[in-house]
């Protein structure tokens, strides 16, 4: 789910649920076990292969180590992560801003189809819209994929019933991907029988079309979103980067000293491990941002989405139509 | 409230509302008291559990504040805060922009029911307007949240009557979320009934649901961006940069060569002062401006807003609209 | 005035008006007699408080100097002040684009209200226009305020009668803040009352009522941005950078080993000079453009525009409306 | 095609197709066979030319390749690259925006004319849409150029007749450049006589037209970007930059000092290597973003989406708007 | 005109046309001048002037030189460069995105006006928005004003008739600026009459006139881009930190060490023309892309655009709008 949080700033530090914590600790866990595998191996390795340090072993290994060193002063990580990343999360933003929601689609609807007469062209309405959504987020979506494994399980969930999923099985066979887009087109003709039975007010044609082609739109933006990747270069240019970065570490930030004991960084690598975290932390911003539409904890919630619109959309076309607006009242700005 | 300023931008330093040294000082004290706590303890501890410095403690001390101080050489805390309080800053700004203004509706409904007899329920649309700012706005803001701490409030601020509360709670509850949408369906349904008594000019209908669907979608957006924060991670990412640099700061400005007496930040850390206000000054400006609801200094005065919506909202509806244009009269340029 | 320019870039620099000299002249005298007066005012304190050099007063200062050019070193103004210019030129650009036009409402004015008939409801509609632009302008430039001091200046140029103003009090006395709005609903009122007479031709209502709703949230964008700053803090943070920055150079740039008569900085800080000017200068560009309507060499000249508009409102709905258009001739193209 | 990927980005890293590794390889192998042979043909070229030393050749080149590494610590490479390709990469976005899809229009066409006899006009209206994709894509694109050769490829995809070819050469003829127009003119023409011959329902005349305006906008806005490219000298600063960055590599990186076989530099020059695969990797997004529409591996897919678009359109058209909608029947939420 | 280029990035640096090389070379040619006069001279002057080295002027110079060498290093031209140029790069597109194009219109207008009795007016609305065109590319690109310096070249082109010249002058006289808004009140009025005459079909009245009013918003556009550049400060900032990195490298990058003859420089600045290259050719895309419709190489083609414009506007109203659509055939998709 989205994490939402907001305070001070120190507390955030400590959460688990779609933290750094969790998206690095098994990378950094990896990382801990391979730097003292080679700090503890390393010397029993030099005393079996190079007793009397004769080859040179520890010596090239040293040379090794220092250059690696180097090697990370002059890798441009930050540089590169920013842009990256500032990159992918306003595609992230964009791709939630390619949610569209029922109500501002069903509320012209009730003013377009606005008498009792209407109200099973309206609830058909309704349902079609959320059968839309049903149909591409499964698409877009592993959450709502797993939702509704197959469309016999949208069935189940009220939103398509067997005649449809006939007609829809019919239509989709010779075009495949249209399928999404057939109960838009449902929602069309009923507008357009419901108008030519004299039961709908053209004044609002315009509006509600327009709104119903942006509905359209959004969900065929979601497709794009999902077909059309951050070209796959640019991500292997971050990710080699940052791998490259830490297997220079691996060795670089190696402390073979022995007898200069006082050197913390013989014991635990400290700012390496801060390091891995802000910069894979980071890089992983970016690798988790990319698919928004995922399992991971910060991403958005397709599911509880769909649920919520179900809802208010009957609510909107049944209860709400159906009822009056309150009596006009004097009140104190009267 | 949101702090307006100009000129001089050398006096800009010296304002305490909104500024800097507000939203840092605690955190800048807490700062200096660890910071002179470890200088004048540490020397104290060392005599204390190895007086004759045969243990070698102060020498690891010593080393790992050297080892503290190269560290913050590396952390590109810069490039990091610049990053991401730049996306944060435009996002600050596009929730401002979020904020819908009741005028830009009223004025179309003015022109979609012009005449007297329409004044009662373009009265009662302005007030479902405002209504609807006050439902949404307790939802995302702390301070209008305060205002109204149940709708009773809002009730006795005159923007529900009892009935209109009742039938609010009766649809809210079988779907909750509903319920700022309800006073914007009322509206619709009071123009509808004014169109169809024969007092409005069907002209205007598509621009003025045009502006309603506007003023609807502004609120979700609103929602939605209180919903979806910057991701936690990216902040987590931030805040880890930057508390781990001063964390370094603490022991690797120390400067414990108590016989280089010249040394001014042996007295006073100055510049890990000016870092301190810059940097952490920077992330808070990211830390404010993620929730511009809330009650800091620099957020975004919904409350005062609202009282401006009112009252600006009925003397459109009432009085302008009641009042004749003048007539005209020759002018300097006719 | 705006400052329009182009061309090579070398002679550039030497333009004065709007210029960096001219921004930043003021602040690099005042740091040139602070960095001279410490120069030569250090030795003979030193002469005077500590003669023979017992003190070590010198010794302090020399450390002192040497620690303040390491600061200046480890400020990253370069990035903070790119971050934060970016921001504020593209508010700055956004600004400008809130100033609307009166002949994009008027060109289709004259299409609604085509007839000779109509031409002094035009011509009332395009001063209406006009003098929403003087009310709402005097509130956001320092330019326009000084023009229209106060509304009777209005009157005198001829934008407002006095019927008119007086009811303009009355309407703003109760609800303040309404009082721009107000021209803007006479104007809808005027085209209403046109249409009800049957001069209207009701196929360019919705144009020109989208039209004028631009027109009117134009205005709003423009209080928004004027009530609405780049968050204090943040400001601030650049601010403090600089100004901590040049504090640190007037010391450490000082370079007081007087036998090493060749350092040419002994004499002239030429790079600080230099660094000074696109810094500062740099963050003035931020300075300036935060407030775009003021009294500045490059800020929007409005008051040249409301001038300009008016000419043109005019022109549009009287000569060129009552003129006929050209009769068609074969061209060359025919 | 483009490279879609998700998931765990180690294994991102091994891919080939469209990957970093694709497009570096070249490069690469390049760069190291220039790095080897300078590395071995060095000495011998000293012991030939300059046997015993006296004439200092050797030293000459020991300083050169110092001063060229020396170079290589001072361009600027990451940051002139990532201006450049985030620049590069939100135009390549720019350019996937420009696809318009025929559904958009289709739909809303079957609304206008949605009679069982304007079916065929349906169907010839699908059809001029995707001609005049097929015809303004071949201009761009490299791909649809190397399937429709001619305009005769496009007559045997069936997507033109043999009159409207000749139509087609008769227009274009005398004006280059209006033959992708001249579909979208017939289609206009088309609606024009079903809506004349009291087929069509006018409500839906200016949605459509809207629609189709967009359609037409959006092939130029192709063509503009196919004409008017990143501005070449920018292009060549960042190619200037990387390419003078690895030409000093070939010598700055040599390790010459034999004597020293510690140096693993002195056998693989795996620092320069990695920074290679992501400095020239970084370039090429750069490089391959710029021109979306050819035969690279990332390059969006046109020919595909045609006939994804060919399929859909006639499906709607025909299939989809000659059904009727299901019949209503209570569902679970009823 | 624009350079279009493509393919193999290393040709790419071999082009001369609007390339880094012609845009550079005249400064670099200067640059190098100067640089080997003041090698060449230096030695020559000390020998003059300080022939036993008493006066020490040598060693001042080498001080100099050296300092002036640190300057260069802090100067963070990359940086400052990099946010400039990114800045004016997005001008430059939007000042490309200001282009309308007559055919959006001229398309509509054929709707609007579809009968052969309205050919003349279509013809003459054609020719109008082709002289509006004129009218305002004068106003704001060289290359349009070179080829009509007065309003006569444009009456030889045919777009102006004599007596719409009087016109068009009695209008400007009394209000300049107005003159290029004149044509497309002629259409405004054309169009109207038209419809009076009961030949336009009322439907397509909305869509067209929000085209024109899209038409006539973007040469205002064009104006104010061209009446509000970047502001002057902020190119300032960037020229006098190009300037004054290359003035310190006149002498920085000076190797007065004749003893040493194996430093490559003490030849030929090599990196230092290499820097040269990337940073002024970097400042010089600023530069070129600030007035994107003069006489450089990789300018907009405004000339070119009005003739391609001119010839589609009257193809379309004109061969196409008289020509039938194809009839409908039966294809292999039906």
């Amino acid at each position: 789910m989205t994490i939402s949080y907001s305070g001070n700033s120190f507390r955030l530090l400590l959460r688990w649920k779609g933290s750094i914590w969790r998206s690095v600790w098994r990378e950094l866990f990896l990382f801990l076990i391979l730097f003292y595998s080679i700090r503890f191996s390393a010397p029993h390795f030099f005393n079996w292969a190079d007793p009397d340090e004769t080859k040179g072993y520890r010596k090239i290994f040293k040379v090794m180590c220092n250059e690696f060193h180097e090697y990370t002063k002059m890798i441009p990580l930050t540089f590169l992560l920013g842009f990256y990343v500032s990159n992918v999360v306003s595609r992230w933003w964009r791709q939630f801003e390619c949610l569209k929601w029922p109500e501002d689609f069903l509320s012209i609807l009730c003013l377009l189809l606005p008498s009792k007469e209407s109200r099973p062209a309206r609830h058909q309405i309704a349902r079609y819209l959320n059968l839309t959504c049903a149909l591409a987020w499964r698409d877009v979506s592993t959450k709502i994929r797993l939702r509704f494994p197959s469309l016999t399980n949208i069935i189940d969930a009220g939103l398509l019933t067997e005649k449809e999923y006939e007609k829809l099985q019919d239509i989709n066979e010779p075009s495949p991907g249209i399928r999404w887009l057939t109960p838009l087109h449902w929602v069309q003709q009923l507008i357009d029988a419901e108008i030519a039975a004299g039961r709908g007010s053209v004044n609002y044609v315009s509006v509600a079309m327009n709104e119903l082609k942006a509905f359209r739109i959004s969900f065929r933006r979601l497709y794009c979103h999902d077909w059309v990747c951050v070209p796959l270069v640019y991500t292997q240019v971050a990710a080699l980067a940052t791998y490259s970065y830490f297997f220079f570490c691996l060795f670089g930030r190696q402390d073979l000293n022995h007898d200069d004991f006082y050197s913390l960084d013989a014991f635990f690598p400290l700012f390496t491990v801060v390091q891995f975290l802000f910069f894979v932390g980071w890089f992983k911003v970016g690798q988790d941002l990319m698919r928004p539409f995922g399992l991971d904890d910060d991403d958005f919630e397709l599911s509880y989405i769909l649920d919520r619109n179900i809802v208010t959309s009957f609510t909107i076309v049944d209860s709400l139509q159906d009822d009056d607006p309150p009596k006009f009242e004097e009140d104190v700005f009267w």
